[in-house]
């Protein structure tokens, strides 16, 4: 944990922080954390700050909190990610939030086997707590914004327009004819939205449709990858091409 | 499974393959192979080709295999890893392979627990059938190169200059004054080394040892990331600077 993350419900009235639980234990045995010592702190969806150390109990810490005045920027990234299955998922939860991103857009697809939708990883009270364990890795504090989607087509032809103000639109495919670096050289600013197909990928429809909407098909070279794989590593060729992540 | 890798002894005098075993069940009930079907195949480090299914029994896969001239390029990366907890290890193995590495160098280094060297899954035994996993997703026959290290100095100063014929050696850090395209600019030819810490980092005796062999240390950004997600992030962005990967 390199920053921890506070929500508005862990401070009381006079504005300090009393924190409980796994953090505060955390804080207490792993961070070793005595009174006067100050920790970086962050604020879900706000600030960044430092929270002093006034008191380590049992169970709780004590923390006099200072904060920047603005939050860091949103991700850049957006992405269209076809619903990977559970196990993958569950793995991709924090490596997500910790590599960034705005908005998580988790869809069906052609490839993708329907009783993925039916599983305990996609509750927000299974994986806020990932997303924040990936945040508090990255020193982050913007929450990504998850939503989940049946039905593809409706999502791109009608939905997409109005969930993503994303500048430039690219979607990962062996037949992309540019590279990531490429297709973001003409946009140095801006939004992007990412779309990542399931195992086996897109089938033609849904990459036709894509690129009707404006997606530019990129590829990453001759190694085909493991959706997850690719997942983190163009996401961090996103991030790099614009030289963040 | 996108190649359907082979060894010596799946042969028979003859020069047919008999494959039996959890790849025969993966042909015949995933693959749904019926004779007369071609399968993209490898033989492990040799060349890739194609194999004509000729019969398919309960336990045995038979094939009439072709191959190409010469094997496909060793990738071009090496990486040497302060060695990962054994849970993350265990996760990294296909990855590794599947995103391309020509010799793992695993070593010690201050942050790295004692006895994270005392696990099975540093026996070949565990970890080479995970690495074939990852080739076999990448359409790779070269199996990547592993040697474990328990002291990080003499490996550093001593051994690292026969071990490895790089051209160029980068060290992942935030300290780090250039990018991995910046820092490869310069080279665009040539076997990379990339030194990826433990979780927490360098310590500055090691960080300053790996500049005087020769190192340069790259950043990735301002977002801090755990030691599996940087080695899959700085492995895609070498691969992606030098046009491959």
């Amino acid at each position: 944990m390199n920053l921890l993350l506070l929500q508005r419900d862990d401070f009381d009235a006079g504005g300090h922080a009393r924190i409980t639980g796994p953090r505060a234990k955390h804080i207490r045995d792993v961070l070793r954390a005595a009174p006067g010592d100050r920790l970086r702190i962050g604020l879900l969806d706000g600030p960044r700050g430092h929270g002093e150390v006034q008191a380590v109990q049992d169970d709780t810490v004590a923390l006099a909190c200072s904060f920047e005045s603005a939050p860091p920027p949103r991700p850049v990234v957006d992405l269209l990610l076809a619903l990977p299955r559970p196990k993958v998922l569950k793995r991709l939860w924090s490596q997500l939030a910790a590599l960034g991103v705005g908005h998580l857009l988790l869809t069906n697809a052609a490839r993708v086997e329907r009783n993925y939708f039916d599983t305990h990883v996609l509750d927000p009270a299974f994986f806020t707590p990932l997303l924040i364990e990936g945040l508090q890795q990255a020193q982050d504090t913007r929450l990504p914004q998850v939503t989940v989607h049946r039905r593809f087509r409706p999502l791109v032809e009608d939905e997409l327009d109005a969930r993503s103000d994303a500048a430039v639109r690219l979607v990962a495919d062996p037949s992309g004819d540019t590279r990531v670096g490429g297709a973001l050289a003409g946009a140095p600013t801006g939004r992007i939205l990412l779309a990542v197909g399931p195992e086996g990928g897109w089938v033609p429809f849904e990459l036709d449709l894509l690129r009707a909407r404006g997606f530019i098909a990129v590829r990453m070279g001759a190694r085909t990858l493991r959706t997850d794989t690719a997942c983190l590593a163009l996401l961090a060729l996103v991030h790099d091409a614009r030289g963040n992540g």
